[in-house]
């Protein structure tokens, strides 16, 4: 057996390496896409050399995408999901009977293909949800050419603003947006890391720029151990519904999931941020 | 320059690594303690090639051991810490002007005088607070010997249950503090991390033997990135204050601390586990 290490560098002279076991690799016209096996995280994927999701893990990332954001408007019916080729965040929110309608734009059809070969634990929702309609197309132009007041709820499970993830993180972007929700509708963005400075800086970018464009704009946090430092923000913003004031557990409640990570207790707590990430969110990027 | 790496294994297959300058490489009696240099996390040290903390995220740590039981019970007078050779838990406690005897119990002299060396930002406390008692002896011993009722608070700032830090998470040591306690005394202790499922058992074991000794054992959750998987548990134990029933924010207030990581949103929000955690927590080890 080979001893093998896949190695991500959170910063030039800090790293998180796995054992593991290579499954394939390609280059498409979008970025490199990786896939290996390992024992503690099950199989895992990276683009372009960084990780996205663990089978043993995905759960945390994909339960706090999603379902903090149906506990504060239990009434979502249409939903866009950019990116999240993995298939995890279109399986949480195909829980929800009263949704009609689930749109997902992934540029890449390659992380699809190949999550619904080697991840059938997320993308078997591809196959099994009559609900979900696939666009391989890019998100900030479908974005821009979505009527007004279509969705309920955005989820933008993207990557770093770097490669095909970048115009995912531009006013224009949040504009077409909030263009794009309905009067209760709300934004949720996968929103970097606080912890190592190229992360926070990206972080606070799109911070300044969201709350330039919603009204309501908070950050909630998920502690996540194979994204750099363990933790790991999510934007909340949205037009009218404030996520800690017009929180609804008990409707939330009936639909009766059984979650691993998120609980109606999590979602509060969620949203309150150690001193030194409220300061930085108030900075200047 | 030579290109050289501490790692830490957090499982047999995962690994944390940090680009390194070495300081120091010392074996005691008791361990190997090792102090490195970085760019990115400045001075840390390792005791038996475990990182016990770093210059830049410590205040994480410490602040998260201390606060949340003062703002449970601000009337907190004597206090004994086990471990904590750095002295960035005494720094903590020192801040409050109320308190007026710290007995602090190290079981090796020369954890104290490195940091001393080359931590003053943690270990300077050891010089310049009168009410601070240093005892190298064994934290176990010292306990078995305390008389009833000394303690309004007792902070286990350990490092994992072996080499010497064992007889730390055993139940006559847990009794022993509950003797020591006054009646509004509480028992905080590093209470390892629910990810990686050697930290998982361990964490289940004492947190059992925890609620076996004290009528209130609650257990809060700290983000740290430099510890395994990012998350890493405190237990709360008491005979009669609830840090969440009994928590008293303005009382915490008054005494006007600038905290980095620590507020009252937090306090709160700490004590709110994921779900799979809190199944963990009624699990047998």
């Amino acid at each position: 057996m080979v001893d093998l290490w896949f190695s991500e560098y959170h910063t030039e002279d800090v790293r998180f390496s796995i054992k593991v076991e290579p499954l394939w690799s390609e280059q498409t016209k979008f970025q490199r896409i990786d896939f290996f096996r390992n024992a503690t995280f099950g199989t895992f994927f990276t683009l372009d050399g960084f990780l996205m999701m663990t089978e043993k893990d995905e759960f945390i990332y994909h339960e706090m995408i999603c379902h903090p954001a149906f506990a504060t408007n239990p009434e979502i019916q249409r939903v866009l999901i950019i990116g999240g080729g993995d298939g995890g965040t279109a399986r949480e929110v195909a829980r929800y009977p009263t949704v009609q309608q689930i749109d997902q734009v992934e540029i890449d059809e390659r992380v699809v293909r190949l999550c619904q070969q080697y991840l059938p634990q997320t993308a078997s929702v591809f196959e099994n949800e009559p609900r979900l309609k696939l666009h391989f197309v890019d998100g900030v132009e479908f974005v821009k050419n979505t009527p007004e007041g279509t969705y309920d709820l955005i989820l933008v499970d993207s990557t770093d603003p770097i490669g095909p993830g970048e115009g995912l993180f531009t006013l224009e972007f949040y504009r077409n947006c909030y263009r794009a929700l309905t009067p209760n509708g709300s934004l949720i963005n996968q929103h970097e890391s606080p912890y190592y400075p190229g992360d926070a800086r990206e972080m606070k970018r799109a911070h300044q720029k969201i709350k330039a464009t919603f009204p309501i704009a908070r950050v909630y946090q998920v502690f996540k151990p194979t994204y750099p430092s363990g933790l790991r923000l999510f934007g909340f913003a949205a037009k009218t519904l404030d996520p800690v004031t017009d929180f609804k557990p008990e409707l939330w409640q009936q639909f009766k999931l059984i979650t691993r990570y998120y609980n109606t207790d999590i979602h509060t707590a969620s949203f309150a941020l150690p001193t030194y990430v409220q300061e930085m969110l108030t900075e200047d990027a």
